[in-house]
């Protein structure tokens, strides 16, 4: 990895010194995955200063890693005519989400300055879901047609080959009207005959996504089968476009930071950058929903607490064992959801394998629950002085620990087999049942023997 | 996606119906990574009848997916001959992965049955540390001399396009000695004349990992940069293998579930598998370390609520609040830590910018915890009837869940400041840390307003 505070001296040397040109070459070589580091980092005086100095297919390659805010920034504090021609050397579903960010005026003020291809092409993308395969997809495909000799097709892709927008994974075969017809790896075409026709070397059994499909299920896909692009096409077969493999690693990163947001009872219908620098409002919003259900759980433990108010009176030094049960009980619940959520997302675990797991997280929540209950039993008798009391304690540790990791266990399976996401909230949920009960078992443990304790 | 229970049915009819040819036909026309998936639902006895009916390249794609136990399983049920032949068809990485979870007699077993030239490489692979970008690289490179033309280079691409082992995304340039020079893409191969050397359309500037390199750092760099494979040196610079985007997917994939089990006090250093399907002693030896350090702070909040023994003997009701505090504590506390700990692993959150983040999580806390505070307190009061009682306990839950936000939020850059790993059980650690803070501030409030309380 590079040192982006090695470059940043250097950079911000090169500009104190005055050299213009020296400033600009620095920065043109400069990869634009690092540049992309380094912007963020820099003062929004300096930024569109650098960014000046760029040269076009650079400052696109850089524009597309940068979040909405710097990329308004910086399009913005150069003329309309220099920010089109950067447009032009992005991928098209780059400038569509880009677009998309924007008001309708300030979008329509850039899609103006494009030709019109390319214009009617991003507001094609910007007319799907931003969630769907179409908004995920770039437009700009190396297509060619059937009938084409591979000599042909060679030639073609040479041209292609000079545009920064189109991706050259695949090369797809279609009919006259755009039906998907097969693919085609560059392997295979440098390898083939020259005046053989595509058609008979191509592969046929395309996997391929319909515009509409989610992006979950797309990056899946394209993850499951290994691939560097799948194709994408409407509901008549006609390929719309192509999802590349690093689209696909972005879903997925997203997808599980989603997973784990909602593990720990934050929302996911707010934006992630909202929840991380947005507005403090939103983040508020996504954070109490859970919060206000483990309130009224928690209620309902208060008021199991409650209904045993005599014993309490009766033996107020009960109280004081509360958290060490729920603490445990919470901390082993939470290591079986966490199990569960993650090996069903990952596919490591599938609904199929449930009785095997259940019976598995069992037999270790009863394993843990009688080493800690002993040592618990052990302590409360040494310190207490009271057997009775020690028994007590552990055994509603041994019952509170099994039970929290068949619940943590139990829960995903049962969300899974009735189609809900299995990781919404499974913990916050599942930590403050574990309370409920926890509390119930061992105050009802302790009326029971009320007689040997006081 | 496919279903799977589809194919499934289809080649259990296919089966029983003796056609043993449509059942060849069937099984080698499905994709190898829908049969990774169907071959762990196969009994024991179906597996190898079903493997040997695969072509030798397929039975190679298909092991590579599989997991270790199963591999071994299907190679043994084959004649050694043929598993040799298969393995020829996979990957040298793939193949070194699998002879690692062998014992050495077998690993050997398996190497005596590849020519010497194979088994040396493997035996290098072998030789690394498996996290390390040694264990990781495939050493079978598209390697070229600096010296040769692009037609010599195209030919030379074309040859090697037969063999399965290699990966096409770039040609990498070499001296006589094999020490790294430049790189080539095949878009650049295929659009540059033919007569000039390779050397002079190579990129210099290659972005490179050294074999000793982390796998973690490896996957990162390669994503970083979008790179399709990236090159793996020796200290002398020389190219000993690559890794490909597949490779880095899986180790981000394995690396973000450790971080998951680790947040929720999974120990990491015991195989995933293992945690999920192994023995039930190692799973147990994986979650026990953090429930004992959880048991630790838990006894402290029991010393802490027995610290206070008389306020508790003077108004016994006041316990049966606990709960409430310590589960909404937990819950804010566990979503803050979330929020850092994900931002910092996937690099939206950085170091330098712990300062904003520490006082807007405080913010929100602070609001959240006004919020649930004044609900508290009213609920309280309106049951109790008593609204010192509803003072006191909405604002203790002020207090606690500001703090618990504050505490998530801190100690994640705090570890990461001090170079340990930010997701290593800072949740249980929070947990209870919030456990301790939270009786001892609720239990100081009640002492000091007794007074009124009762």
């Amino acid at each position: 990895m590079i040192d982006t505070s090695i470059i940043l001296e250097k950079l911000k040397n090169a500009a104190k010194s005055g050299d213009k040109q020296e400033l600009v070459k620095e920065l043109n070589n400069i990869h634009y995955a690092d540049l992309s580091e380094l912007f963020p980092l820099l003062s929004s005086e300096e930024r569109p200063e650098y960014f000046e100095l760029l040269q076009e297919d650079k400052a696109a390659d850089l524009l597309e890693e940068l979040n909405p805010q710097i990329q308004v920034e910086l399009l913005d504090s150069i003329p309309h005519d220099k920010a089109a021609r950067i447009i032009l050397h992005m991928p098209h579903d780059s400038v569509a989400d880009f677009l998309a960010d924007l008001s309708d005026t300030e979008s329509e003020s850039y899609l103006a300055k494009l030709p019109s291809r390319v214009s009617s092409q991003i507001r094609e993308l910007l007319s799907y879901n931003e969630e769907s395969a179409g908004g995920l997809m770039n437009s700009e495909v190396l297509r060619v047609n059937e009938a084409m000799t591979v000599e042909d097709t060679l030639d073609y892709v040479r041209k292609m080959a000079e545009s920064d927008r189109v991706d050259f994974y695949y090369i797809y075969v279609v009919d006259k009207t755009n039906h998907l017809r097969g693919v085609l790896s560059l392997r295979k075409l440098i390898t083939s005959l020259p005046r053989i026709k595509v058609e008979e070397i191509m592969a046929t059994d395309v996997i391929k996504v319909n515009v509409g499909d989610d992006q979950e299920t797309v990056a899946d896909t394209l993850i499951k089968y290994g691939f560097l692009a799948i194709p994408v096409v409407d509901d008549y077969n006609k390929l719309k476009g192509i999802i590349t493999w690093d689209d696909a690693q972005e879903v997925s990163e997203e997808e599980t930071t989603e997973d784990i947001y909602a593990s720990s009872g934050i929302s996911t219908d707010i934006d992630e950058d909202e929840i991380l620098v947005g507005k403090i409002s939103q983040s508020v919003k996504a954070r109490t929903p859970w919060l206000f259900i483990t309130l009224i759980g928690e209620f309902v433990a208060v008021n199991v607490a409650n209904h045993f108010n005599y014993t309490l009176e009766a033996l107020p030094v009960i109280a004081i064992f509360m958290p060490l049960l729920a603490g445990l009980g919470g901390n082993i619940g939470t290591q079986s959801i966490t199990i569960i959520v993650r090996g069903l997302s990952t596919g490591q675990i599938s609904l199929g394998s449930s009785i095997y797991h259940v019976f598995r997280e069992l037999r270790i929540g009863l394993l843990i629950g009688l080493f800690f209950g002993v040592i618990v039993a052990l302590t409360t008798y040494l310190w207490k002085g009271n057997y009775v009391l020690g028994i007590v304690v552990g055994l509603a540790m041994i019952i509170n620990m099994t039970l929290a990791a068949l619940l943590g266990t139990v829960t995903p399976f049962a969300l899974k087999r009735f189609n809900i996401d299995p990781a919404v909230a499974s913990g916050p949920f599942i930590a403050t049942t574990i309370d409920v009960l926890g509390l119930a078992i061992y105050f009802s443990l302790v009326t029971i023997s009320l007689g040997y304790l006081s």
